[in-house]
């Protein structure tokens, strides 16, 4: 990828998991609805390159845009109790706005951060917990119907299908990635679910790095690391995108801190 | 049903197909954004059972809702080539507005006008027009994702993801329908595609009305006539609703006017 790389809600966790590792390999372009404090910025990244945007506001993402040859939108309400009003806003309107902006600079990718609440309520109380262990062959691999457990998930699934849309009308190249749950350091101690779906900060970068080198037209693929337990596949990551993750949850058990009780 | 049914967007195309078949099975309530003509509401539907409001305007439908049974969702901007502005308002949270209020009342089921726009790019260069055609295997049967011919159809979908959510969230029962191309006496002269997806006004009465009647879960299925020509699976609709479609878009190929080229 010669041109700039614009990622949007920079400042965020999934933002700052991509440029931990990411910062010298793209030509970035941040973008942000805060201004980001000068810890959040990679140091070879020019102030010019950095944006305060919301991008629900289509006149400010212009000069953003302009030249750039792939967009990674993470920017949204990240809330999964988040009220309807702001996933309407910021997470549905604000992935077309992202999409248009995409489509009129001439961009060739988009990777959206999509998330497992776009999926949620396939978890249902007769498939868990079992669906969390390593033993139970459940699996999700993107070309299931959404089913999201909250509103936040919807609005997910509906920036999925605006990514179809803009793909088959525009031929942009669009991959959707369904986040687990991104934590730093190590997997969530006694949950589960979190076990299942855990993502590594460093499998984070990895994964969006290959969304950024890949070739593909419409992807859904799953974020999360290798882990023993899943109810993922990561087929689709692998064979399409080229992911390789490097961690599992699996690893960190006997890491887990004795309980005091 | 003894519980009345409230049918917004009563005055549209859809809203008059099935009062002109249903006036006398149900006990209507009629909502509509501009106030009705009376040539369009049915003889024995009381004055004070038709509603002037904006399905998003929630403050509004609190009484148009109360003690109502069931719900045909048919509000909407029902431009294909509608603007994102008004599909994001009219069509995404005007639908959020209606599960909701639903949701409130106690409501048992909602029937949503889905579109054949939803999936309208599976239609593509290399399958037409020969997807159009009799001898043609291909099928679409509700369990694949979205794919979207215009922004109209993204809300669409959106509008079926919500119904999933409501579904999972507060077990109202939600049935999509895909509807066709609705043309009154008659299919579409000259466009195969507009034959192959016809629903006739008798059939999408009768289908509503299995929507009101049948027991489902959540469902999306294809709202079109028994027509020969088809890419759209009636199965779900026959199996799970009852659906006995009584027209065919072949039976009017020798009706069809000569045309004086």
């Amino acid at each position: 990828m010669d041109e700039p790389v614009l990622l949007t809600g920079a400042g965020g966790r999934v933002g700052q998991a991509i440029l931990r590792d990411l910062a010298g390999e793209f030509d970035w372009r941040l973008l942000d609805r805060e201004p980001l404090p000068s810890e959040r910025i990679p140091a070879d990244v020019d102030e010019s390159d950095v944006f305060v945007a919301d991008v629900t506001d289509d006149d400010k993402l212009d000069e953003a845009f302009d030249g750039v040859g792939a967009v990674i939108h993470l920017a949204g309400d990240p809330r999964p109790e988040a009220p309807w009003d702001s996933v309407l806003r910021n997470n549905i309107d604000g992935t077309q706005t992202v999409y248009e902006a995409a489509v009129d600079a001439g961009v060739q990718k988009v990777a959206f951060a999509s998330s497992n609440h776009a999926v949620g309520a396939y978890e249902t109380d007769e498939r868990t917990p079992e669906m969390y262990r390593t033993d139970d062959e459940y699996r999700l691999d993107g070309t299931e119907l959404p089913r999201p457990s909250n509103l936040y998930g919807v609005s997910k699934a509906a920036g999925e299908t605006l990514g179809r849309y803009y793909h088959d009308e525009y031929e942009l190249s669009v991959v959707c990635v369904r986040i687990g749950n991104l934590t730093r350091g190590h997997p969530p101690w006694d949950y589960e679910r979190g076990q299942a779906m855990w993502l590594s900060y460093r499998d984070c970068a990895h994964l969006f790095e290959r969304c950024l080198l890949a070739d593909y037209d419409y992807e859904i693929v799953y974020g999360i690391s290798d882990n023993d337990r899943k109810y993922y596949s990561l087929e689709r990551a692998r064979e399409v995108l080229g992911y390789e993750p490097a961690d599992n949850s699996a690893d960190f058990a006997d890491q887990q801190p004795t309980s005091s009780s």
